[in-house]
């Protein structure tokens, strides 16, 4: 069944009226038509609804049921991720989306070489953000993940804060024999709430990031003993955390 | 330090030539010369290797130091992916190679919408193949994956009595309540030396092949709550078997 998100709210008659996209989506897209059912993501929680009426600019709906499970991890996983070249952020972002991430805040890291424009940021930003709704759709999640505009090394510093756990994939650790297992350090923290991790772009992370990183309360994760691109780390880790707390 | 796969054999006097593209690479591509070292994995190991001389066409190596150490996922992990759309193949053979996989299967699924005739089956294979030695090289593998042309339903049944686990990774648990936990299938296999994961095309297999495979020994797995792509699904498990196993 289609899955559509909607910030409408839902009125005193249980109704709801979706328009722009997503309404000529259902209708010209799909055909659908009255009767026809869909589940709706509206204020948190996914409903099956049912369409009463519709045109391809606004369609309304009536609640039929509440759905009570949530397929979103019991645990809040952010990514800060190193900017990349080429197309990899919308890769990562379609993955992660699927493997449950909360937040990604691109990271303009000292060995990034792609740099983000004020321009270039806003319709990148739209992009991402839309492949993310997709993606959310499609992997039948409750909550579109934030695409955050990109950070650099205080602004990060700042949102770490936030939250209770902290790692940073240092891919000189892979490298080396000093490996500490992601599996022993998981299950440390498996009362925690918050996980943010940061992953650096092409080349790794700078050895003076690394450093302030560490000094900031953040641990050095390792992710097995083969070296992951930087659009493979972040996947890594939300499969292995969904694995061991789903 | 770069790494090279061969075949070539190391002769009594420690010595190694390469010839071909990787040849080229050494000397033109990278500017490599005498006293220059590489990683060479030559007869299933890796070594330590310094170049002695060498042209664009043939290089003449010596070994410094032979690796102990192995990179290889301690369990044989093969992945039967049924056919799908596009460029997903490759991207799913990137990033699998990356994660450890041992063999890939493409499976000429009932709701594969892509048929390779004989043609196209060579170029994809050396394509693929192709991508699985780079990706192998570079997250510093000891054994490029096998890449197998297209199979059916009884060779995959003929190919799947040679693992001692089979699983199939099947979309429609995961929308309905029967979970069986990924976590708790693997950890009751802990002990077995190699496992085979069948995973759909776009819109999953067809009943008659999931019935079918129950029938010959094969596992149903959930792969979390969210529905995974056909291309992230394979990637999932085996961050989840590394994780587990590594």
């Amino acid at each position: 069944m289609q899955r559509y998100f909607t910030d409408e709210p839902i009125n005193d008659n249980n109704l709801i009226t979706i328009t722009g996209e997503d309404a000529h989506h259902m209708i010209q897209v799909m055909r659908m038509s009255p009767g026809d059912q869909v589940y709706v993501v509206a204020e948190n929680f996914t409903y099956t609804m049912k369409i009463m009426e519709g045109t391809s600019k606004a369609v309304v709906l009536q609640i039929v049921d509440k759905l009570t499970s949530s397929n979103e991890m019991p645990i809040k996983v952010s990514i800060v991720c190193g900017l990349p070249k080429g197309d990899k952020l919308e890769l990562i972002t379609q993955k992660a989306t699927e493997l449950g991430m909360h937040t990604l805040y691109p990271y303009e890291a000292k060995r990034s070489i792609v740099k983000w424009d004020k321009q270039k940021n806003e319709k990148k930003l739209v992009r991402l953000q839309k492949i993310a709704k997709e993606a959310a759709e499609q992997s039948h999640r409750s909550r579109i993940p934030t695409i955050h505009s990109p950070i650099n090394l205080n602004e990060l510093l700042e949102i770490a804060q936030k939250y209770d756990v902290k790692f940073v994939a240092d891919e000189e650790d892979a490298k080396h024999e000093q490996r500490q297992k992601f599996a022993e350090q998981l299950k440390k923290v498996y009362d925690k709430k918050s996980i943010l991790i940061v992953f650096g772009p092409e080349g790794g992370l700078d050895r003076s990031e690394v450093k302030v990183l560490l000094e900031n309360d953040f641990q050095p994760i390792s992710l097995g003993p083969r070296i992951l691109r930087t659009e493979t780390a972040p996947l890594y880790a939300l499969a292995a955390i969904s694995y061991e707390y789903e």
